[in-house]
């Protein structure tokens, strides 16, 4: 596998003409994995107030200052939003400490009937509370502006009443593809995996080749982020897709009107590392993505040297081997995709280099970590 | 932060007590991401036969011996499946080699018209050809069992016109909540990030406080592998989940009938803590998964010391600071789920350790590469 443009230019290119897409709204219960557009605030104080951190007994620490085995002190159990002078409430985690209480102590560390409780160690001060705001401050940040929605961001959401909330477009693609086969699945999936959307447009991409008619309605098309065509990037007689390259950027392009371009060669191998390497990273850009390979990225050494050509980045597939270090395998060029399948990941060797000598420390893109 | 249990127990506990579900069939269009549970063995080889890994031109080699900007040799571009000596043949990647042809010159190395294309140096005899079986053998291991289909095992799977496999069953969920709120959210996308299918299952799964015959239906129920409980696992009057504690290792159980069980603590810090440690690798293993945290885990050197208290394991929020260094920050204590969101990644201190000085190399799981 072999890029004309070096890896550094595609970056730069992608860098200076493609931006992240506008906001929309999303419903909270649609957020994850979504990729904030703005920093999302907390309109109020988490906790709102001081609350119990845990299920438990509030009460006031400097009432059992002395309790011991020898000396337990038992409380009376109240209710009520305000806790008498004396007295102790039952509280379970997130509810509101009663006004006065300033401590909780949990259940397995005292001795409890339906009317009382007993301590037999003092209560620690501001122990077992979550103080207002400890969480997270009045129009503090929740979740900061290009960040993914997690699951613990979309139970802050929650917490906050906060929904919809701003997010960036997913990136719309039209893919068009000079014939149709294992391409499409390979694509699809791909896509999908980078927060894109090629659903409804996939099934109809199959332009026949010649078609100039349908490349020209997909680059116009206005609810199109990004192009895809697959195949025909050669420089024979029915190549179309060559003539929209209007950057020196190999397999990079934009039109008139802003829709950006990607063209990928029609060989599966070739394909996959088109769309990881140069399709890919518009995808992840135009969604407001980390652009690099949503690989784990691990420094590991070599077993055997890894030999690439000269003039040429290579993407060498690479196994883990028992003792933990890696060794080459039949190239994408050999193997196609068996290679995929086959390694447990990759290691880029840029254009200028002969490749790594046994024993290097080298950067392994991870295909299951 | 804290677990009773080591986790290394934890893990003991789920190797010892949860395998793998059974398998089922998955149609491929539905297949990405799911866990294989047999080796994909290929039905044929593939290419079936010698192929054109690249668009070009199908020659026999020996007959372009000589070729130079000197003496450019041309050959006439004829059709046909198989190629007569002298001729030449137009073919694009993947399609079968012309009987007699053993090289594919690339269109960008030749000069082509419509009727004969001229060679200005000798192909590379094997050169541009995908040799029949050179990416997968005959009955050769598509994708190992075991593993989740990838985009690039997609494509092999279509084609090798393999449609239904067998993959590993996605575990079903039951989550009984003592009370509604932001659990509900982090623990689907949770679930649903692990490979589990929370969905229809969250909307009924508050049990109102005291509803022993909820529970019990649920550890009953034939169509549920996992149940989960939240809140209520204090050893307290209302507790209900204490009581099926059937293992010694705190928040684990199984029922008679084989159901798994997990407790989680109902505040919601504790909760993401002990779905992540406890309920997670449950998820994980019942659908296939490695059990391990579905995080990037990347060694990383402390700015300043990490402490932690003898006794429990600590979940220790860091963030990474300019240099690539990483500090903690406030605990999940001390800021409940504020502390995942301002953090990059936690520390696991084991329970037996005091902590990691400054500039220790120390694993962090991060939560975003």
């Amino acid at each position: 596998m072999t890029q004309r443009a070096s890896l550094d230019a595609v970056t730069a290119w992608i860098d200076a003409h493609v931006a992240p897409l506008a906001p929309e709204p999303v419903a909270r219960a649609d957020a994850i994995g979504r990729v904030t557009a703005t920093d999302v605030v907390a309109p109020a104080a988490l906790p709102a107030r001081d609350a119990a951190a845990l299920d438990g007994i509030a009460l006031r620490a400097a009432e059992t200052v002395g309790a011991s085995a020898y000396n337990p002190l038992s409380f009376p159990l109240v209710a009520g939003a305000a806790l008498p002078p004396g007295g102790a409430a039952r509280v379970a985690a997130g509810d509101p400490l009663p006004t006065g209480a300033d401590s909780v102590v949990a259940l397995d560390r005292i001795e409890i009937t339906a009317s009382s409780c007993a301590l037999v160690e003092p209560a620690d001060p501001g122990g077992g509370v979550d103080r207002a705001g400890a969480h997270v401050a009045a129009n503090g940040v929740l979740i900061r502006a290009g960040r993914r929605v997690t699951p613990s961001a979309l139970a802050m959401l929650a917490l906050s009443g906060i929904d919809p909330l701003a997010v960036i477009r997913r990136p719309r693609l039209r893919v068009l593809m000079a014939r149709d086969g294992a391409n499409r699945a390979l694509l699809a999936a791909s896509i999908a995996r980078d927060g894109g959307m090629p659903d409804g447009v996939m099934p109809e991409g199959v332009v026949p080749d010649g078609d100039r008619a349908a490349l020209a309605a997909a680059l116009g098309a206005a609810d199109v982020d990004l192009v895809l065509t697959v195949g025909g990037t050669g420089p024979g007689a029915h190549d179309h897709a060559a003539a929209i390259r209007q950057c020196e950027t190999a397999g990079l392009g934009r039109t008139a009107r802003g829709t950006v371009v990607a063209l990928l060669p029609g060989a599966p191998a070739a394909c996959l590392w088109a769309y990881e390497l140069i399709a890919g990273p518009m995808v992840r850009r135009l969604g407001g993505r980390p652009i690099g390979l949503p690989y784990e990225a691990r420094r590991m050494t070599t077993a055997t040297k890894i030999v690439s050509g000269i003039g040429m980045v290579d993407i060498c597939p690479v196994a883990r081997r028992g003792d933990g270090m890696v060794e080459p395998i039949a190239s994408f060029t050999e193997a196609g995709l068996g290679a995929a399948l086959r390694a447990d990941g990759v290691v880029i060797v840029p254009a200028g280099s002969e490749g790594h000598a046994r024993d290097s420390e080298v950067l392994v893109y991870l295909f299951e970590a």
